[in-house]
């Protein structure tokens, strides 16, 4: 039997159950033959480069399964990408000092390209390493998979958070009649659009949502604006934040600050285009920005969310023992009426740096709202509730001890 | 038997749980062989001037069940302020017409102003009325109650939110330094406060905390944020909507435009002071800005304050039927070890347009943290969870019908 050490790690912005599928590599790989130890990075490949590891076979098994509703990523997680070749050797001598054979890496887009060249490395170099994407984002973009674990919680808080704001603002006669929700979502409309699951009948919140995926015009936006308002009286938009012209640039663009991997910062979009209604329309209101809180409310995770987070990282362990790597689990959505996902294997070359849109068949004609094949898709999502404990009236989450790995 | 129907009203911005004082109110009016007619304003006060009544007995019983866990104001709400002695000599007029012999305002400062008035004039009438002021608002700024009921729930909001940001953000290595929550809290700073209870253990977020008690000093501001990067390396700072310098001035002032109370609007203040930040410390960051959500947020509610919000608007019934008038209920905390409070009752002329301010003893001296105090103040507060029913992965709130009131 091909028997090793492996290193799970986390990477990018965490999600509300990213920890869900940490528990599952664990909880997987502890209960696996073919795996000594069991290792965790922290702060994802930065961990591994700075041999800062830990030693999850050492945690109490209540603080794992505790990681199934913990926000945060309890490894730690980085924005950081390997750029020099030397960055990718160094990382498989490391690999080699500590015999790691299995790598599972939890992240985005950007972390499916670091695995899937760690990947190549080792194959190029013939070391016997199998490496594993857990994919984990609220943004819902990788491709070749149903959807992404971590967005249903987000699209179940949004949608909730926006329902109960939309009965709040409804039910107000006062002179602010337009509130802007500022979604997250860089290059893609998903997050936005699952607001609109908060509608019960005609007439409800959101009034009207933008998506990055159709081109945006000011005029056009402030025409949909003032009607809406004239048929609602109290208007709630939804933007995502990271709106296009029909050129491709960005509506708003704080183009001073960018990030580590060179994408713009965006924010404060939500209060440009609020300026414009005030000042162009004369209507007054205000912008919600729920920012990190999208990611992180754990205490209204979605039961379907979390439970496939932890199914896709036990997969990833399960997939790396029978011998699959450069993979990324994926989830498969089954045909039939009751929703039900499995999971799968996609190449990471193949999702590596690619994203994945809202097709325009799921957004109206007029690019201001959403369409039924949306809700059909984004629904069964948000099913279901976690129960967490509560403690002097705020959820319990738990943290691990981290016991440090000693360098060999 | 003094008998007479009765008119119950919402004022002000909503809260998570003035639904559920109506509900009390509501149920015990029902329930009082004093009160004939049950009837529901919409929109508060606009609702009386102009005679959009709604007949509350007419509601199913498990709909105003229903309200004890619903966001927003059933009823509608409004913010109007009656100005001219004739405005209040119309609202007499029609309580004569509808043979209104109790009015119960469900509301905060500005609503109690009125309600005072209303009361002084039937006085000075010879028109046998009985006011009672039912205490609502997140701010916490009514005074001579030990708190407001909505406060408690938007507290545990903010709290459980800061809680789940802090994890969050101190798992990730990033560029991105200091988050910014923005707080409602326009001349109090008791929700800014509130977030203090997610601390769990020192280190946690909040790092810093400003409330408008405390004159702002930008400078000092700076140190302390720079301070608290070094030591932190990711620092979540925690500001009240109304921050004020030294001369009373806001510290963001968004000068043109005013609420129609003539009060300042706010907003904009969190990414006022990142800018700074960013210029002058050259540390990133991002704001979080919840505006609405803390006084929507219903699937978070505090049980304490949901129970204790639908006893004040029973109470507020039984008083009025013993006769009394012109009087807000306020909840008295009892000595002793474990947390309990009564209701008790204020003259209406002492609480109206009176603001209460979290003692300059419960913030620490250098007006950036709050005390143990304050802590021990809020956090039986937020003590308990609601069980909301969940349909389709959403919190199901009710709506009244409103059957209309014939005009006699």
């Amino acid at each position: 039997m091909f028997k090793g050490n492996c290193i799970i790690a986390q990477s990018g912005g965490p999600t509300a159950v990213i920890n869900s599928s940490l528990a599952g590599a664990i909880e997987a790989a502890l209960g696996s033959a073919a795996i000594n130890e069991v290792y965790g990075a922290r702060h994802g490949i930065l961990g591994i480069l700075q041999q800062n590891l830990c030693d999850l076979r050492r945690e109490d098994p209540a603080s794992i399964q505790g990681l199934r509703h913990t926000p945060g990523a309890a490894l730690g997680s980085c924005r950081y990408q390997l750029k020099k070749q030397e960055d990718y050797e160094q990382l498989l001598d490391i690999f080699r000092r500590y015999n790691i054979r299995y790598f599972f890496y939890i992240g985005g887009n950007d972390s499916m390209d670091t695995a899937a060249k760690v990947n190549r490395l080792a194959v190029e170099e013939g070391y016997d390493l199998r490496v594993i994407g857990i994919p984990k984002t609220v943004d819902n973009d990788l491709p070749l998979t149903d959807h992404c674990p971590g967005y249903g919680s987000a699209a179940k808080y949004l949608a909730a958070s926006v329902l109960e704001m939309g009965i709040d603002i409804q039910s107000l006669i006062t002179s602010t009649k337009v509130a802007i929700v500022e979604t997250m979502g860089r290059n893609t409309g998903w997050l936005a659009a699952a607001t609109a699951l908060a509608r019960r009948q005609p007439g409800d919140a959101p009034h009207l949502i933008y998506l990055p995926e159709v081109a945006f015009d000011m005029a056009t936006f402030l025409t949909d604006v003032e009607e809406a308002y004239r048929q609602h009286d109290t208007v709630l938009v939804v933007v995502s934040e990271g709106l296009l012209d029909k050129d491709g640039n960005y509506i708003f663009n704080d183009a001073a600050t960018q990030d580590v991997f060179g994408h713009q910062r965006l924010g404060g979009l939500g209060q440009f285009l609020l300026n414009k209604i005030e000042t162009e329309l004369k209507i007054k209101g205000r912008v919600i920005l729920p920012a990190t809180s999208q990611r992180s409310a754990t205490h209204l995770a979605s039961r379907t969310d979390a439970d496939e987070a932890y199914a896709v990282g036990r997969a990833a362990v399960e997939a790396a023992v029978q011998g699959a790597s450069g993979k990324m689990v994926a989830l498969n959505r089954q045909e039939g009426e009751a929703y039900y996902c499995t999971c799968g294997l996609v190449d990471l070359d193949q999702v590596a740096n690619r994203e994945k849109k809202v097709p325009r068949t799921w957004i109206n004609p007029q690019g201001n709202d959403i369409t039924a094949a949306f809700i059909n898709y984004a629904r069964p999502l948000i099913q279901g509730e976690v129960n967490i404990p509560y403690c002097d009236g705020l959820p319990t989450y738990v943290n691990l001890v981290g016991h440090p790995v000693q360098t060999p």
